[in-house]
């Protein structure tokens, strides 16, 4: 029953707000006229208010409602109620934080099971992942657990980036940091490029757009994926 | 009594393991043969044994004995006793959480005020902030808490990096996400470029190396501090 689109960002270099999704979110919420919108990862600490404008702006030209879920008395009734959820990105910290906070990451967990239209974008792909181990965010809070949605096989690793071999900079490559997380962790991960996103429904996970993703078992050479591939084969 | 070096990195571009840091750690370490070494951050996964033994060589030339923290039954005492302290880089979430669960966080803390020398470098540097909220590495293990020594009175951010203004990436620059930080946090942060270190002498802290520092106050412009100033004036 899952629905999904696991975005790596939701803004492409040179482009607008979503607007390289517009085709794959009119098929996403193609039965729906409202769209919950949890803002709770705060880019730029901007407020639940603010960021909830900017969402119903980029959903205006597909003739969605958004509302936002700090609108509501009862955060659960409304994610149980909702007939799309939409969660945007920022601080994979904050946001998880703030789920577990109110409770919701359990009965958001359930309906994306039960087959609520989900639109993740980087913090909010993040939490679609076993848990947010392979975020790249610096963390500013301390949440109650990392344990996320886990309502795919596998950790996403979002703004996926290769390393710049003209680099002079001592820190991490991204591939490096993935490969220390097998080094505490079994659960493969996705390095989904800016540009890419998973579309996820029932079992089926395939890649979209154009770039490859870069995939990330514990004790193996990671591979590439090519876009339009299915991603439920390797993950079995 | 606070006698440290709190260092951005181990190894600067084409520089070999620690050797941009000889003189200074000569003189930090002149009254101790012997250099106790925390190996718990686990850079890329290695063991405790091929750290030490990494920390080791590279002390050779200063004629100073390494021992490793993980190498003692009862790692408290050995902090106690120990002349000279050594923490090196790697995961600082891997590195706190050892720290947690050793219950060495306060034995730590208190020796370092009593005067006993320490070098962190990295993420041996983020511990010595009031928190470790403002580490580049990612979070692949869950610490108790992400609260750390506070020997000095402000955060460090190691490996500071300056946006790339050709850059086409959409994730966050770092000054963005010590920005992030400030939405949630009121403790000043220190960007320390690759090849800086901060000299701490009982209240006296000085920027060493030949690159500038990057200071983040919440609510502020961020500020250059230039190399050999006093930043103990800044954070009053």
């Amino acid at each position: 029953m899952k629905n999904l689109i696991v975005a790596s960002t939701s803004t492409i270099y040179s482009g607008s707000y979503l607007d390289y999704l517009t085709e794959a979110l009119a098929e996403l919420f193609s039965e729906t006229d409202e769209i919950l919108f949890i803002p709770y990862a705060r880019p730029g600490g901007i407020s639940h208010d603010e960021y909830t404008q900017k969402a119903s702006e980029a959903f205006k030209k597909l003739n969605k409602k958004i509302v936002g879920l700090h609108s509501f008395q009862d955060p659960v009734k409304a994610i149980k109620e909702a007939t799309g959820i939409f969660t945007g990105g920022g601080n994979t910290f904050v946001l998880v934080n703030a789920l577990h906070k109110n409770q919701v990451m359990q009965p958001l967990r359930e309906v994306i099971f039960n087959g609520t239209p989900y639109l993740g974008t980087s913090a909010g792909s993040n939490i679609c992942g076993v848990s947010m181990k392979t975020t790249n965010d610096m963390p500013i809070v301390y949440p109650p657990s990392f344990k996320t949605l886990g309502v795919i096989p596998f950790n996403v690793n979002p703004h996926y980036l290769d390393p710049d071999p003209n680099s002079e900079h001592m820190g991490e490559t991204r591939e490096t940091r993935i490969k220390e997380f097998h080094t505490q962790n079994d659960i493969p991960v996705v390095g989904l490029r800016e540009g890419s996103w998973l579309r996820v429904k029932d079992s089926s996970i395939v890649l979209k757009g154009e770039h490859s993703a870069r995939f990330f078992k514990q004790g193996e050479k990671p591979v590439e994926v090519s876009a339009s591939s299915s991603l439920s084969q390797l993950t079995l």
